[in-house]
């Protein structure tokens, strides 16, 4: 069928070339030329038939809003807007009332798979109405992987619980990587094991521990065994701090999820202020020894 | 090859039916009748050519070092005793040095997979001297998966390493399973999203998360939505403390295993002393009301 | 000096009495007639000269919000609000501006003590401009603990940073209890200790971990060792979950504070689905027994 | 009455000065010539008349366990030894047994109070016979503060339970420093708060978070403001590890003093190897830019 795609970043560009494969008809637009298909939102509402669907793929919060509102003008009664963006699940019910007051529909799609899923597929999970997701069943047909369609899509719910579900997907998948790294770590502080990555590599069969993740943490050890070109400082794309908010307003204890959250904070600070503190606090009632911070050359 | 198997429960049941379709010839010993092959340790020395290679695979601790203790009775120089069990690996060396008095051989053993290496293959970590893993290698190539052999068996180093692989494979074990288990509840506790089954389902294909435990979670939502038959009681067999403890021995944070652990210690209180202390302090300063406990029938 | 005091529940009661021990006039109202001064908040503002200041003490949320908005139709010009209750401080800002269209000042008041800020004092932490703080300094000066001034009251910054101030130290709050009642768990759990209270009570002088907090759970222990008539099931007041979620906007990592919370969510489960999707998991990968929730009567 | 002290650092140094000041007669040894009474352990057990008493205050672990050897050579029957140092409960018990083979009593106190116990006396936590700790009573009844015994004194059971109790005292110490350090870290990022050392200043009287630690970090931030001399490198002595470890054996689940002790020994780390995995992992599923170490001057 054919799609409009906003954004044809590291993710939508492959998702275009995979959809392309697919047999779809697909007009990209990116405000930069050298991948654009078409010049303008206008010309890309131009370029579709009607009734349209496209699908936004861009950074979310004010970039996601600001492209919603452009197409809420562009965009005519029949039509449906997806954004496949990682939203905040909240942003969606605002986006579908803005987009139906012009009779436009709305579908959040949360999409993961990275990089890989240009030749892998893409997990995806959709909130929306039944008609609406059924309208772009093709899309996504051709995204998920192959295979049963129930193991790489689901249609969590209305409008939001794509986008929730999606970012829950990102709070376990924090929680995940924090697990096989504090693994990696104790391997390697354990003077009896010879080689972490090799127990990495071995891990990938057969055990009860072996998943995509830790097969790419296997080979990210075989690239660069020590991990010695890679800085800690990690940053986080906001599913993880929305994961634990919601996790607060659901009352919901995610001890897991939090730590991985805050252990990313910490690996950004250069000296933390917590540890100055409680060092302060040594200092005054034991007389410990504290580390003074060098003021000379 | 021959080998001798000591303990025909759960897992070491599994493993003689899979090193006899390898083509092994596995003599049994287990104290019950119905699954024994030999009546006795001695008997069992007796059925096997020297020099000897037995397998041990009873529940660790007492059992362990008292099967130990016996067979290095039974057993003669150039014999080989390799631990199976989930032993602490600190109970390595000592075994080593015991079973090494009589000239006798010694290697750990990881073995993960439960009840489904039977027919996928065991993954597999050991620690051993070079010659001795050599000269086991035809056992544990046929317990490990097919496939490329360092995807499935590691030897990790010397006598200890192999345990102490296993153990840090449990204590992630531990950690992914909290981290999937936290994503569950958050998807259950929140009405946008229709059925937390059907998201774990999704999972199981394309995402990043996806993983052999993420698709048992699926199963066994499958056979049981809401999880309503099963208590969260939930026991530990040792190695989720052990990881703690030798994190706390090698300085490693491991903030993800220890909150995994400890969810486990709380699962199995009636009601939480900690919380009964906080409940009793905030009554103190704030005269909050404390759910009193009745007394009355 | 006169002060109108809008909610005479466990804390406003407890103020007017101290406000009027210290020589103010205070104009108390209450739904509740057998407590309240006058019967209306139009017959409070009435019966307050102009310029007024008004307290207002109800419950944070709908209620402070309410009772605003209710303040803002009969004050007048050059009037003052203290918002004293728990409101998260985001709520500050808009309160503010809704008066301040009236010509009406607005300060915010975190106030600690509870139940004992009667005959101790109130701990104060306020929020607003220096014109308006000094101007209500008298009534602070009657609230707050005898002594130095620096010790038991802060003018923390512009509106918002007084409930800002007050949402930490209830982080904090939350984190100390959790600290001695993990303390109170450990030396129930082991034999050798003969007695809890009374390490308790020998802690409130000398050592380095005595404190008000410290002295209240002596004394909770005193009135009920063992603490068998209180359920550990423990209610969360609001501030706890906001300082996580601030923490999370200003990106600081507080794992104390976040267990301790975690720890009043849990302690109202009656069943961790967490950790029954952990059994469920171990059910299916090890075919560990998992405790089955009976059915039968 | 007469004491023999053996070490005559930090804490025996004034704790000599307080039992002198009390009327005590303080035989103290120390190898350092400048601080000792006398010059041996042997003229130290000459010097006492039988039956001696002998507190031993010096570090924990090899040094202690080398004094008490010592000691049960020079002493007699009917002679009494007091650990008084931050030695592991478990070390107590065997250490009695070592000494009462010579008929030499044996006394476990935990002494808490640093470099303030000398003027304010210090809190104290002791295992022991009854006989025994009623024979040193007049000795702790020095050192501890004034006041009601019970309140700095507990005889805490037998042999054992002092050290057991001084390392749970420690361990809630660790948890309730984390707890104000992260309350001090979100007061520093909220620009709204003026000052957060105003604030600390402010919560010494009148609120519920009031503490002699909490005292003491308002002491430290006065003396320096923004912490700027400080490194967050923090040392652990011991307790909060085996606090951890004791809770581990208890199955007493500890997310907040572990947590405290994860923080402690990552404030050690240069990078975190747990998150230059993560970061790898990150890189690898996402193409997401990891912070690359410079390897140019």
């Amino acid at each position: 069928m054919q799609l409009g795609l906003i954004g044809l970043g590291k993710m939508g560009f492959n998702m275009r070339e995979r959809l392309r494969e697919g047999g779809h008809e697909v007009v990209g637009y990116d405000p930069r030329p050298e991948v654009t298909d078409v010049p303008t939102l206008a010309a890309l509402a131009e370029a579709l038939e009607s009734p349209r669907v496209v699908w936004v793929m861009v950074p979310s919060g004010e970039v996601t809003h600001a492209t919603i509102v452009s197409l809420a003008e562009v965009l005519t009664e029949g039509d449906l807007v997806i954004d496949g963006g990682n939203s905040r699940y909240t942003d969606d019910a605002p986006h579908a009332k803005l987009l139906a007051a012009n009779g436009v529909g709305f579908i959040d799609a949360g999409v993961s798979g990275g990089i890989w899923g240009l030749t892998e597929g893409y997990g995806l999970m959709v909130g929306g109405s039944d008609e609406d997701v059924a309208r772009v069943m093709p899309i996504f047909d051709t995204l998920r992987p192959p295979g049963d369609v129930a193991d790489g899509f689901v249609h969590a719910g209305p409008v939001g619980a794509g986008h929730f579900t999606k970012m829950v997907h990102n709070g376990v998948e924090y929680a995940l990587m924090t697990a096989y790294a504090e693994g990696y770590e104790l391997l390697a502080a354990e003077d009896l094991v010879k080689d972490p990555q090799a127990v990495y590599q071995a891990w990938t069969n057969g055990t009860v521990v072996r998943s995509w993740l830790q097969q790419l943490l296997a080979k990210a050890l075989k690239d660069d065994p020590g991990l010695n070109d890679i800085s800690g400082y990690t940053e986080d794309s906001g599913e993880g701090r929305w994961t634990v908010e919601e996790a607060i307003r659901l009352r919901v204890p995610v001890p897991g999820i939090a730590a991985s959250l805050f252990a990313r904070f910490l690996s950004r600070q250069d000296d933390s202020p917590t540890m100055k503190a409680v060092a302060a606090l040594r200092n005054q009632f034991g007389g410990h020894a504290v580390k003074r911070i060098s003021t000379s050359g």
